[in-house]
């Protein structure tokens, strides 16, 4: 497979939803299979939360395959001899694009200087790097989490930049409880010493608040029957429970590695800047209130996929979306797939999806 | 309402599962109403992982009312002109009985060198006050929660102490992901540097640490609908997003509350240890396997609540339990009531709960 890693600066500042701009826009991305001649081939990727650029390739400092390697490559559902796929790092991220752990102009990190962003600006950047490589015209957008949150925001704002726009496990707004448990995420983060008010990049990393921020959102990624299939009240490595605090149960221990593993590829204060955009995300309140709106100008054709089992962003939040494009006269077609992993079904084994995936981008 | 405030020390040292002894174990109690000569009109309350002997009287730290004031006294549903209600600080807990803050006999307080306990250590301790008050056979046992735990523990192991046992919104066994939010709060606890292995009662308290395992906790007892319901997206006094990190949203400000107010009236290493014997919970692995079993020698009645909105300990644990009773041959009668609240509808103001909890105390 033709891959290609680089980066790019976007040639002007970046105006930003909060008001300000960004006034050096970095952009961390990968390509994969060829660009056609007439650019008609390209598909834009949206990485999740704690994702990156490295969707089909390895990760470079955790050496693991990328992260949707099952979908994307030659041959797969999104079939990289057919399609230039282009999969960028989102701003405010930690993997090359311009984040909270960049250098501002005063040559040191931005840390919490860093502006707030939004959905939209991450989008914005996104566009801003599709016209520095001349892609005009998608074939499509695609994302799953967070990553769905940009393929709707891009079709919503730039609804001429995409012809197809495939979401899966995704909403357009995030509920009291995804707030809440990003909430916690951040003070679990904040509250830790080497966090600092986010001066930590010349010292210890507050990997112990990170952690237990990981731990959290991953509980919210699984279904409880995948849990219970997973682990149940299997012990960890010993016969019986030692009446002490060490992870004793097997979902402990798997927590524990989640969330120090993630520690050695993650910045914390990118998790509080792009928890915060998530939690701003409202596609409706951009759009005057009534999401109907926000599709009003669009021409493209949208897949929605969810999976029953996912309690993150439930079934309800895509239908919630169906139902705007119906009001809006978009054409678009919705699935609920059966899947026990929860929401990370999106990210796993389920040959369903691969099919929506492969028919939806013909 | 004749109430009582009240302690007593155990006559002798208590056993406990994990093998040691527990040498000096003070129980503080409440009563309300007056014990009848025959001893007979005598219930036992329990209750859950952060309440306390407090039912139906003022807390003495914060002043808020008693947890179940609405449930509990003269003529309420557990009607204290009718019965003589008991309720007792579990073990393991801050608010008068033997916990980690307790001092050990070289005086100093216990800390980590605290016995890892079990649910049916704390229901052992419940019998030992039992025994002191001259309470032989009880009306009944009834608990929310952790409390219903505790109740069924008492039901399988000293069958012969209570004649009725009510169990609301609780479960026989903990699940993955109940383990799973329980440790994430003890590594938010152990993660604040101010827990110091738990040796902090001369110095400053985790509270940072402790707040992140309410407000974790605080979102699992509560429905996502709730959530919405009572905050949706709303902001907190203030008429538009501040793109900074502060509480923007109400639930934010709401979870940021919770945890802080939580930091006054409860210990860190309590937390620890009564969130471990709720994960150690398994009634029917300590009967050979067969949940049935546990109540093989049973002659109560029993009484199971579950709610339909309740995600932590959903209607199908509470199944469970009922399918084993009838495989037992327990008289058993269950009903899931529709409240909207999540686990919390067990507290708040749900007249059907009422209704069944008078009804099967008669």
């Amino acid at each position: 497979m033709n891959t290609s890693s680089r980066s790019l600066v976007l040639p002007a500042a970046l105006p930003l939803d909060g008001g300000g701009v960004l006034p050096r826009v970095e952009i961390a991305y990968e390509t994969y299979g060829t660009l056609a001649e007439d650019g008609s081939n390209a598909i834009l990727l949206c990485h999740a939360l704690t994702g990156d650029q490295y969707v089909a390739s390895a990760h470079p400092l955790t050496g693991k395959p990328g992260w949707w390697e099952r979908m994307v490559g030659p041959g797969k559902p999104i079939d990289t001899d057919r399609f230039h796929v282009i999969c960028a790092n989102v701003i405010g991220s930690c993997m090359g694009s311009t984040g909270p752990a960049s250098l501002a102009d005063d040559g040191q990190p931005y840390a919490m200087r860093f502006p707030v962003i939004t959905i939209r600006d991450m989008v914005r950047a996104h566009v801003g790097l599709l016209d520095a490589l001349g892609v005009e015209r998608l074939h499509a957008v695609v994302g799953g989490s967070m990553g769905g949150m940009q393929a709707l925001s891009l079709a919503a704002n730039w609804p001429e930049r995409a012809e197809r726009v495939l979401v899966v496990a995704s909403t357009s707004r995030h509920s009291a409880q995804n707030i809440g448990f990003h909430e916690l995420g951040r003070q679990a983060i904040m509250a830790d010493p080497r966090w600092q008010g986010g001066d930590y990049y010349a010292g210890e990393t507050p990997d112990n608040g990170l952690a237990v921020a990981r731990m959290a959102a991953h509980i919210t990624y699984l279904s409880e029957e995948a849990l219970t299939a997973k682990f149940g009240r299997n012990l960890q490595d010993r016969e019986a429970k030692t009446f002490g605090f060490e992870a004793d149960f097997q979902v402990e221990s798997y927590l524990r590695y989640q969330g120090s593993g993630f520690t050695q590829r993650f910045d914390a204060n990118s998790y509080l800047y792009i928890t915060r955009a998530m939690d701003y995300f409202d596609l409706a309140e951009e759009h005057g209130g009534r999401l109907a709106d926000a599709f009003a100008n669009s021409a493209a054709r949208f897949c929605l996929v969810s999976f029953d089992s996912d309690w993150l962003y439930p079934t309800a939040e895509s239908r919630h979306v169906v139902h705007a494009l119906n009001a809006a006269g978009a054409p678009v077609s919705f699935v609920e797939l059966s899947a026990p992993h929860g929401h990370d079904s999106f990210l796993l084994d389920v040959p369903a999806l691969d099919r929506v995936v492969e028919g939806f981008l013909k």
